[in-house]
């Protein structure tokens, strides 16, 4: 039973503070984690994913650097990743002094985008065979053509969960899913039109914080996928419906 | 023509001192290869690698980890991979500071030993088609049934040049070449025959510093490969012939 969680950029930051740690958060996080693994429903291997939060957007937008765009200076680049590494580092930190075997991983070393996203999965295949949990993150990304580019987390979750055939997906962000028109939790999506008029139609910006993307994406995978906030992580880490539940398949 | 060039951890740090950076040399060899970035003569496209030298086996020894003797405990890997990633920050901002466009990769993030050492290239390639020079250093990297090993930078450049077909390698450490009885630098080494009496058979133990199997694993690449000392650094990377050649083409 492979689990791949997302922790939000959102979740673990101080969003209105640059470089930030919501240490209380993340520490909140780690016990659930923790916690998790030692249950019989929890996850038997766990990918986690983490966004950047007030750590990467900061220096991005200085930098002029987003998802399409792109650039050559090294230097911003590294700049980035190693603000990104910083908060990796605490969240590694964190999840290493509840017993959790956690590893870094850092996108920038092992993915490209060329013709599409390049993510392989030896090392994060290996961690979980060795019963390590490999903890990805956003990042900035080589790009052909473009120089480096803003690699997100839920594009990352998308390429491990899609790769290692993932049975269980998590997005933990600070919405409690995706709300209809009256601000309630839709309990469970299985195709895009069924909440365009929520969302936005497939022309429409994407106006809801990412979240009509997000939905799309997790619509592709071939396992079902939760949208929670984190007072619900241990009723999705240990197997109970969280949230709203995307489920394309 | 694509070089792939390994800086010796004893080249760039302080041997008997842990932790502590040869600031000069790392200053002297930043200096060459900006140069030779810029010269006609000089590769048109590079990968460097570097050993950990002090920073890393000091931490390798006190946890008992080898690249055959290997571990679960995941704190104990990233705190061998965090010295190597100082070190490797100080190797990646020489550079940036001269212009060249480096970023670092982490081995641990992209590499892994499961049937051999597993080290998929999509993110080096395409550092270097955006004119990127990728910094890789000696590192720790799960290892299906033992959890973590070391991972050598002689290791690294081996697959590193396979995989990407390098047309040129080059070992940058604190001796010469090869030597003979006498202390002189052997040439050119095409069979392992030639320099057996000097290194040792094939069931010697490797007395000499590793250079018995630094030479056995150079014969084995489809490139030449040159083993140098640091005031050659500069003719090997503007094509010319440095302390001794390896090439078992």
């Amino acid at each position: 039973m492979v689990t791949v969680l997302k922790l939000g950029g959102s979740v673990i930051t101080e969003k209105d503070a640059p470089e930030t740690v919501d240490e209380a958060a993340i520490d909140r996080a780690s016990d659930a984690i923790a916690a998790a693994l030692s249950n019989e429903k929890g996850p038997t291997s766990l990918v986690l994913v983490h966004g950047g939060g007030s750590f990467g957007h900061h220096h991005a937008a200085r930098h002029g650097v987003s998802t399409t765009g792109g650039t050559h200076d090294a230097a911003a680049l590294t700049e980035i990743h190693r603000a990104m590494g910083e908060l990796n580092t605490v969240v590694v930190d964190a999840l290493q002094e509840r017993g959790v075997a956690a590893l870094p991983v850092r996108p920038l070393s092992v993915a490209a985008r060329r013709n599409g996203l390049q993510l392989p999965l030896e090392s994060v295949e290996t961690m979980l065979s060795e019963e390590f949990v490999p903890v990805l993150h956003g990042d900035v990304v080589t790009d052909s053509g473009a120089g480096g580019t803003i690699l997100s987390g839920d594009e990352i979750v998308v390429a491990v969960a899609s790769g290692l055939g993932a049975d269980r997906v998590g997005l933990c962000s600070t919405v409690p899913g995706v709300l209809d028109e009256d601000g309630d939790v839709v309990e469970r999506i299985t195709t895009y039109e069924q909440v365009a008029s929520i969302l936005g139609g497939s022309g429409a910006t994407d106006v809801t914080g990412g979240m009509a993307g997000k939905v799309r994406r997790l619509l592709d995978l071939k396992a079902p996928a939760a949208i929670f906030d984190p007072p619900n992580l241990n009723r999705f880490l240990t197997g109970e419906p969280a949230g709203t539940t995307v489920d394309g398949r």
